[in-house]
């Protein structure tokens, strides 16, 4: 019998675990998230949650586990099309000789199944938001929009014709009207997304910066990832990459750095001071061999840190869950000391801290009333699973993309018990299927 | 119509591909095996199969990959019951205060459970061979003997009482009944297992070898693990551990090295000249800040090197497909080289390297006539895995140990469509779940 002063709402989820990741850092075991339309109502332990509200739709887990949706903070979705088109290479070889010759075939169809693709296994591995760079980048929206997953994207933009948008200078153009077309837009954000201080003239750099300014948008590129940028950047400007934005007045707060490998001491200060932000993509830094991003330094420094994938050419997967627990690690070994970037820090890289990175912490990011309900339900009834201590170690050391049971975003259900609700998924990998054959053929 | 000059075998796999690793590294799309009882009879293109074999059992998989089934060379499988017990702490309080006191509470019945536990993750990640170190290793051997999987096993052995056979000389008696119980037994082998250089005297070491190459089994111990491991033994010896080992005559191809992380251009070439083994484990290095194995150039030696997970509390999972990945992302951030332990390799790591450093390679680790039928197959029909260019690069970049479908082991279903057939899953479940209440309880 529901109590008369119980609270109506859309749907309950009850599980034997929720991770809020909230400011508290509360864990409820067992606990309850109540979901109002596309908003998080209440989030609790069960019995309370049962004797405040009541709903037709009750999902229970009685062996899940619920946690905030993960955020691939830095991707290039379409790229799934590509992943193990060509691997082991050293950099340029991989670039020049498999990866551009591939783009150059680039059109909006390719992008707009490649990112379905890469939308299907992110959402099936329990990522909910992504930050996307891409070339057509309204394909990238359209299927963020369609599939009903969270994005924030953005075309990318650097000094040579584009097969999308043609010359540099239509590449702003191209940015601004994408930022207007999905202004208001529940789930998907645009963002101005020069590629990097080596395909960017530091004039193009200074209209992208302006740009976002002007539309209120972040400033997103890939900074400091190799010793050759930085040594091709010192050359060229007299400054490392980050100096050489600081010079260009771009190092302010509304900069999400991607990468962030090669820095110096200078360099550190300087972003800590400026207030920009870093995504850590451990797995692609080791694959394309790279370096070790100075993770722990920029977190003790006070720099918010998020974590991305990077694209399937260069990791070859998508799985955060596997990102969080290699970030760990790497930083572990790094610093041959075993308390580096705990479970708890990397798994809020993934969560609260990947959603202030990209501005989202208002939205997304933790499990608390008025947030989005954008949430993943981890099946703990399994060997590797079973038993469990600490739900933050079992998240990030244990737990795999495959683990992932049920995800919702935006409160919607997206997958149910394995199964893409969101999407055909048929048609997709159908696709996919297809258009690897071209790319092969060529 | 079954031609008259087919030859009738107890089973028939066929799949979309399938990737031999035998000494042609031949791999055949579509492709077939053909098993008689526990062997494979042939292995070939589907239709070359077809023509010569028939069989009333065929498996059909047109959108899978068959596979050698995984060797973790190096696993304390029972400490699956202590996953995320205790972690991001430092070494010497994480085994002083929390791993040993937990373990001074061991019995059999505790290895038992904890034994099958880590099976049954073990065959549903596409693991077929274990090579297991610890306590009540009979327990160990039985619950391998029972469920089906392939095994080495063997007790540890220290200077200090064991809650198993109590004063140290015990444990060479204990290991030579062991290894007389489990001889001529298809799938369960001992080996004598001193724990370390730091735990065992010099004198433990010297019977250790002389009860194995009595016993003809291999000598397998945690080796060079850490600096401070060589730092106690040049202290106490004046010697590495690997050159104190050369001094009492006990490096030699009969020996399994696991860890070999911290070693110097004599030691490598010490373990080179005597045709010693190694076992490299990534994963629970990088966790425990141990350090770096010097991989590549140990196989530029021609040392011969497995890959194994340590055990759960130190990894903190055992899949063999997530351990390709890191050891071979590691290895190029380490050298700084994308080059450095290509997919192929780090495949043959787990697989056929993993089988010549157990002494195995006469019955597993490729898919050959004659050898055992110990095989995995992947669904590839999952968006992370769609669509593939390279099946090298898949396996160890793309897929993880949930995209594992079916797995035999010496001709036998043990796991098919993702659902554990050896044994009896929930009730196995449930001894673990009782079991670490007591260990919480403590």
């Amino acid at each position: 019998m529901p109590e008369p002063e119980q609270e109506s709402v859309s749907r309950i989820i009850t599980a034997g675990w929720v991770v809020t990741l909230n400011d508290d850092r509360e864990v409820f075991s067992p606990g309850a998230v109540a979901i109002r339309g596309e908003e998080i109502a209440a989030v609790g332990p069960l019995a309370d949650i049962s004797r405040s509200h009541r709903s037709d739709q009750v999902l229970s887990y009685p062996d899940g586990l619920i946690l905030p949706g993960l955020i691939n903070a830095h991707t290039h979705a379409a790229m799934a099309l590509f992943r193990g088109l060509a691997d082991d290479l050293p950099l340029e070889d991989w670039l020049n000789s498999h990866i551009f010759p591939a783009e150059r075939h680039l059109n909006r169809d390719f992008v707009y199944w490649g990112t379905k693709l890469a939308i299907a296994e992110m959402l099936l591995s329990g990522t909910t938001t992504f930050c996307d760079m891409y070339l057509f980048a309204d394909a990238v929206a359209r299927a963020a929009a369609e599939t009903g997953i969270r994005a924030v994207v953005g075309e990318v933009l650097y000094d040579f014709p584009s097969p999308n948008y043609g010359p540099p200078a239509e590449g702003l153009r191209f940015s601004e009207e994408l930022v207007r077309t999905y202004q208001g837009h529940p789930r998907v954000r645009v963002a101005v997304q020069p590629h990097a201080v080596y395909t960017c003239s530091p004039d193009l750099l200074q209209q992208s910066g302006e740009l976002a300014a002007k539309l209120r948008v972040p400033l997103i590129m890939h900074l400091s990832e190799t010793a050759k940028e930085v040594a091709y950047c010192r050359t060229s400007y007299g400054a490392t990459p980050v100096k050489h934005l600081y010079n260009q007045g771009l190092l302010t707060r509304h900069l999400v750095a991607d990468h962030a490998v090669v820095l110096t001491e200078e360099d550190m200060a300087l972003l800590a001071d400026s207030g920009a932000k870093v995504v850590h993509c451990p797995e692609s830094n080791m694959k394309l061999a790279s370096g070790i991003a100075p993770v722990t330094e920029l977190l003790a420094r006070g720099v918010p840190v998020g974590l991305g994938t990077d694209g399937c050419a260069s990791n070859n997967n998508l799985d955060m869950f596997q990102e969080m627990d290699t970030a760990a690690k790497l930083q572990k070994v790094h610093h041959l000391d075993p308390t580096a970037l705990p479970a708890a820090q990397a798994l809020a890289l993934a969560t609260r801290r990947g959603a202030a990175v990209l501005g989202l912490e208002q939205e997304v990011g933790s499990l608390a009333p008025g947030l989005k309900a954008d949430l993943v339900i981890i099946d703990l009834n399994q060997p590797h699973l079973t038993p469990m201590y600490d739900p933050y170690s079992h998240l990030v050391y244990a737990v795999g993309g495959g683990d992932v049971q049920t995800v919702l975003v935006h409160g919607r259900l997206l997958v149910q018990d394995r199964k893409l609700l969101a999407f055909d998924l048929e048609e997709t990998l159908a696709k996919a299927r297809e258009l690897a054959r071209r790319v092969k053929e060529r």
